[in-house]
């Protein structure tokens, strides 16, 4: 079931937090929001204590005078539910809700997310709470919406509560039902570590060489996503008893070691995102590295949480500098980014976008999280730009609920992205394929999509020309499966080296490599390596073509006759080996190529397979803009010029520019950080 | 009430430990020192066990014959009490007095520096046997001071004990009376950190991203100063009840998380200060930065003892290789550098200087610390140095009690210090000019002070002609009339980026920036950025002279009529807007720059309003050159080479060579390390 | 007493794991090994479990049937006591028994050498399997020896637990009897470390700056020796009572804090080591250093195994690509490396030489520490490597027995090593010097061996022609005796910087430098000090031959008339002053340098006192190749090629290719990565 956002227009919102503010200031500030565009906003995600100052002592006074002033302005409200942040009465009186470092020492008040989602205590005093504020706001006339905690596995995605410990054992009592099965699945013969009673099994625990089965840490982190969703889903089923019709329930995200699908398909309508593309302009992590790509890094972050929910919503839109007192030290957006960054949202699927925040606060932890206001709350730059972004938006309200399109689908599945992270000479190639097969759609303005193996359907992939998968070392019969069905049915795979050694416990499969893809590929690999550091690049040569084949290198030989050799490895010991390799099946093609897709590697796979620059013959663009598109009524093209410097494109086709509503055709400048959107008929 | 040393003449003195060598070797120890111009020997810092083996057994034998051989050597004593290192039976039987690590981990036995201020029983114990000792010895006529503990804050300058959260708790309390102005104060409404019981609050504790409200923290380094003031106070207070009339008490520094102003003021009758410029040579930590300062930035570190104390002491001066067996690894001195050092600490106002140690320790973690004498005793270079520097000193006993001169003077307060340690953004600020300012005073051979806004009274002030306040961030109305006092009666204000956002809670104020210095300086400041790593540097034109506006930004606007401004920005996206204002009020003139004082930032300031290079008309000297002057009778100059390398040096007038009692002008060659003090009449 | 092994021929060995495989693949892979040269396995390292899968429970059955079979293929087996991975069952249940991190935190199940080795309880379980396995096993024909443990000190060699507390105290009584002798000879009298009970001594403990007196962390070394070597003779002590005569104890090393040499005298019949080349090669830490000399490092290990056993055995040796999956990423051998890594182990004197591992292991935290098979066990390129290793070293078995040559000698003693681990300033000499005479000694193709003073008499040193012993900072009078009489009976010793400044508690000594060693040496070291890092290089003129005197300098001076000055500083302030200085005592001479010998420097004294090359008039061969020496019936040359490019040889005297057969004289030209064995009449 597909979980998208349905909004007749692009929407504007703020995050508001009315405990910051005198009550005086609320009405006034509700109505310059609306003066400026903004129709939405979000409250209460961290006001436990403005609904439960102590414990069992409820009341809502606080927020039925906000909501009645907010109803009356005509603004509309998505409420939170206040786990992400236990008041001081909790923690200190129930320290067993607390989250820990894998040495056990308990984080403690005075920061968020301090809490872990297994703590029956704190699933009583979160259920209640939730109950409580669900049936009392519910009904209310402005809320349109709810958010579930924040953030979740934002600041830490580990937990090592002795709670966790607990659910963990049930965990994997369900999934494994005899400790040797478990004894099987993790390879506990290994060094000993067999186990003889469920009491013998924790959480990851320090150890010497900070080294844990990987086997097991593999199901801790299945465990880690599997207690986020349930979490999510205790609050999400105590909210549907009481939302009204119409209102959705979200939560903001994307954050590490969950299944952000699963918990979408569970718990939510739809996921929103918090995009912070300024973070690329920090001062404590910039890389001067010329060719990075900075903010436009995001785009992969946006494409991301298209892959949850096509029509999306971003909760937390960067309004301004970034920064908290401790760390993190960014600049302003400068004049024309805000609008950036907002069009790079909803070019990849966005219809709302929320800025965070409207006033920057003025105390705590966050007093460099600057939104569109800065203390004084005068009216400064950001605000007119957002104005603007208004009046541009308002303009686009056709824009709404089409689809970004892509004829290039990036493969993954949450078991591998866990595995890459347990795994080091997997997160090695996993990490320069990410970035290489990015980069290299980005530069040659190639739309793609993520496409989560494990939660689409084999039909589904069939809309893609071509498919890459870059990295799948586990591998089991179910995605064997769905990927044969993609090439019969005429689809492009191309896969990279360390393709199918695992199964999906994370042990290594005895049959000939690529395992269970040994016989859709018709390759096998006799031999393999990391590119060795002594050896600098490895080159392969593709037809002529020269192709860097980065990190790791399978050595290819042809399985089956009908195998072709499309390159063979020039250089180290293993010059003159086959180093990509095809074969058809069906109606398809599959490539298998013993590398890592470094960018350039990259860009010749999408050249040589010929969905390389797909709208070349309406637009061309230099490499430093992006080339968004999303199809409706018409087709809908982004272009965003990330650089501080003028681009010059190229209009091969009459569009018509949304902002201005003039039809545009042949030479045209954008300007630094300057960002368009020309409508052109399908 | 100022608290400077009276002395005659130029002392030295030396750190001995009798507890560490045979006594037979104690009488010819001492006639050696006094042979070659020690005075005085500070004694027994670390020595609780001589005093107290077990606990309540109390001997007084050893330090008695110590004493009696002293004073029939005709050696004076400074004294100490003992409580930087607690016995092993105290601390294994009394653990609470301890201090830990965040996490909870107490520190051990085996280093020093383990304990807590604020343990009852440590308190208890070490009032006893201060007790004890100055009720034993103070009477004894060989001594003439006393140190208390030994440098104070030195290791670890944050306490996590439990009776550190008790003591907290107090001091809270004491500050705030009740819970609800403690959360106001630290804002605790963002992310939900209301208290509503004292005992919710604690020393901040581990937390996610380890981050607590910044608030709380700066309170906390406030409360650890306090700590620390209020433990040499329970000893000062003890000894001042038996110390014989004429003999002082003192400590030695400077330490952080300390108001070593306010410890002064309270317990002691003068700083003395520790002196180490060779850390600037140690392999470990060499920074071969050929522009940077070296040893001679420990000139920065003497002003402030000056700040403190205007004529202190040195309780430990560098004589030799320095290190521990287990971190920093340094050369020896070379030839002239252990007399260079002695006249750089004098030239800042020093009249004592006492050598650490006279022996280099064969045991323990300081093997490697070196004093005069290398392990064997025997005669060596550095004690002929030493009996050199004696010669010198004699020659400049009529430096004693003279003071440093300085018409420019940088303007510091504790909590702006704190708050750059507590804030990222401010620290970064911060770090740039004060390093800026230094050396550019330096290079400029301009003389200046530290003036400790909260321990000055506003008439103190008249005395500079230019006064740097380079990011006061955080302002009180009783800052801001002293600054506007000192204006009006003619002074000359700079002040920095970021002045004036923060109240004294370190919250955010919302008025207009530079909020409480806005009428002063005549100056708004509509929007602020740091310089984006992508920008590189920033730069002003001020009147023709181009001048970097470092790490950050305030982008200016005149606010009153008679502001004028003097500089503009001339990149980014902000050129021309304005980067300098002044204003005149009173009979003084007030600048408001946004940006921090890089060195030739700092230079230009120094060189436009007039005060660089005041004693151009007297001497000349190349920039590796530091110039030092202090009045008294007459005038001193202090001309320091602190290179491997001769240097030419002009008089422009006639003058006293005070090692060689001639009269010189002209062309002076120094040679490499050399120091010469020059005498100018009035 | 000689602990070597005794083979009469070449001999290969693996390691097997039948406990990770099916039972019915051991018979096939045990006659695969056979027929590919492998005549011995190693199993039961870590297989505690599949004897006592549960307290008290004991079952043979497995390792019955595994030897049944093996005995039936004519496979020989080294078996070994399981106490490196006790059981879950077993640290659940007595978490006693766990090694703890220095603050405390325990280190858990999930890893290996998890276990402490003073835990009574672990003691009395590791007694109790040993006994009952040795009792069960050791008759049985199929093996030939054991190992005990595996890999004693890796992963982790501190040890923090509460019976570390415990038998530290027993130590250190048993070791000073008082509690006065031991503060003395810590010198705990610096800064008032005084213990007054026993039960105030801890192994060391978390301390501020991370410091904590280093007599006592030198005494806490030796202690993890003992406890060591006390564990390992506690199952020796057991095997010795069951073992068949002609089977022989061992284990595999070597690592940090254990004195090998007492180890094996106490309990082994002769030591194994693991050897792993490639590390040199990992991703994650390759230095692109071209003069590093990378996988050549390893014969620095060999000479230590050498210097405890002269004919040992390899237990683990490379064979393919390794690493965890959590760390260390390493490409696999390239052809020959595999052959290469043989023969440089035989060269050093490894008659055995075992392959890590059989089959790579499809599960576990080393899935990436390859064998020789990959997962899948079909054919591959390391077993055809294989194959010719064995052919190879079927015609070489005339090497067994034979003895590795040297005329140098690296002297070496377990208080020096320990104390320049203790030690910052020791350890940077240390290191340096290790580097530079080690590189020297390869690139002159000069055969040196490690001399451990501590655990060789007199007159075993007298072979070597030059003694090298550069930073004997600690000395005793009984090694003092030894290198006097060395001396005197003819050798040539070379002594460097910082010698004998520390008595064996590492406290200083009080006599003139360098201290103990004054009279033989001549020399007398008025003053000394690091290398200013502001200095560059400091040079000495030998002779008119610059050499460097790296890292610290001693500035000498003549002690006696016979002194005779060799070469002088010719930089810093010390320039003119004597850097080496000769002297002639009995037979023999002594040489002090005041310097650490970096590779050039150690290059000329190689030079100079004519011990470079040795094997000159047979073969001259370029820096990049190793030339290694044994001798038995012949002399045999290993001409190790490391480099990835053709070496060209030059051989001067007449000589068989033991692997062809043939003779061969005059040019030659080695492939990349080759090895040859070339025999010569002696």
């Amino acid at each position: 079931m597909e979980r998208s956002m349905n909004l007749e227009k692009i929407t504007l919102g703020t995050c508001y937090y009315p405990e910051h503010w005198p009550e005086g200031m609320w009405e006034e500030d509700l109505r310059r929001m609306l003066e400026n565009g903004i129709e939405v906003v979000r409250v209460a995600e961290f006001a436990w204590s403005k609904i439960e100052p102590r414990e069992g002592e409820f009341t809502y006074e606080f927020f039925d005078r906000f909501l009645e002033i907010a109803e009356r302005a005509g603004m509309k409200v998505i409420f939170c539910t206040p786990s992400a942040t236990p008041p001081a009465w909790l923690t200190n009186r129930y320290p067993e809700v607390l989250n820990a470092r894998q040495d056990g020492v308990l984080y403690r008040h005075g920061c968020r997310r301090h809490y872990n989602y297994n703590s029956p205590k704190y699933q009583e005093l979160v259920k209640r709470i939730v109950e409580k504020s669900a049936a009392h706001y519910a009904a209310h006339p402005a809320i349109i919406g709810w958010q579930i905690d924040n953030e979740l596995n934002c600041e830490v995605n580990e937990f090592y509560s002795e709670s966790d410990t607990a659910a963990f054992r049930v965990f994997l009592q369900e999934k494994y039902g005899t400790l040797d099965r478990l004894n099987e699945a993790w390879g506990t013969v290994f060094w000993n570590q067999t186990y003889t009673e469920w009491e013998e099994i924790y959480v990851p625990r320090p150890t010497p060489s900070n080294s844990t089965n990987p086997h097991e840490v593999l199901d801790y982190i299945r465990f880690i996503s599997d207690s986020t969703c349930r979490f999510a889903r205790m609050q999400s089923d105590i909210l549907k008893k009481y939302v009204k019709p119409g209102d959705f329930i979200t939560t903001n995200g994307l954050f590490g070691n969950l299944d952000n699908h699963r918990m979408t398909e569970e718990s939510l309508d739809f996921i929103t995102y918090d995009s912070y593309p300024n973070f690329a302009y920090c001062l404590d992590s910039y890389e001067p590295d010329d060719k990075s790509m900075r903010d436009r890094k995001w785009s992969r972050n946006l494409a991301e949480a298209r892959a949850i929910s096509p029509n999306f919503g971003i909760m937390e839109q960067q309004s301004g500098a970034n920064g908290w007192n401790s760390r993190m030290e960014a600049p302003t957006p400068k004049p024309g980014q805000m609008t950036l960054w907002t069009m790079q949202s909803i070019a990849h699927g966005a219809d709302y976008v929320s800025y965070f925040r409207w006033r920057t606060c003025t105390m705590g932890t966050e007093i460099y999280w600057h939104g569109i206001l800065d203390y004084s709350g005068r009216d400064n730059r950001r605000l007119s730009e957002l104005k603007e972004i208004h009046e541009k938006a308002g303009r686009m309200a056709c824009v709404a609920g089409s689809r970004y399109q892509a004829k290039v689908g990036l493969v993954r599945d949450y078991d591998n992205l866990w595995d890459s992270v347990v795994d080091a000479w997997h997160g090695r190639v996993e990490r320069e394929s990410g970035k290489g097969l990015f980069e290299a759609c980005q530069r040659k303005h190639t739309p793609f999509d993520f496409c989560y193996l494990d939660h689409m359907k084999a039909e589904e992939l069939s809309k893609y020309q071509v498919l890459f998968y870059p990295h799948a070392t586990m591998l089991t019969q179910q995605m064997t499966d769905k990927l044969t069905a993609y090439v019969e049915q005429g689809g492009c795979l191309v896969l990279g080296c360390r393709t199918g050694y695992k199964d999906e416990t994370g042990k290594c499969v005895m049959s000939k490599l690529p395992g269970l893809l040994a016989p859709l590929t018709g390759t096998d690999i006799p031999e393999y390596t990391f590119v060795s550091p002594a050896d600098g690049t490895v080159y392969a040569d593709w037809d002529g073509t020269r192709i860097e084949a980065a990190v790791f290198n399978d050595l290819l030989a042809p399985l089956t006759e009908d195998a072709k050799v499309e390159a063979r490895f020039s250089s180290s010991y293993y010059a003159g080996t086959p180093a990509l390799i095809s074969r058809e099946q069906g109606k398809g093609r599959v490539y298998y190529f013993g590398g890592a897709f470094s960018e350039h590697t990259a860009e010749i796979f999408l050249e040589k397979l010929g969905v390389a620059e797909p709208y070349a013959d309406t637009v061309v663009l230099p490499e430093g803009c992006e080339l968004a598109v999303r199809e409706g009524e018409q087709t809908y093209l982004f272009v965003l010029n990330y650089l501080d410097e003028c681009a010059a494109v190229e209009l091969k086709k009459e569009c018509v520019d949304l902002f201005t509503g003039e039809t545009v055709s042949g030479s045209m400048e954008l300007k630094p950080f300057e960002a368009k959107v020309l409508a052109v008929g399908k």
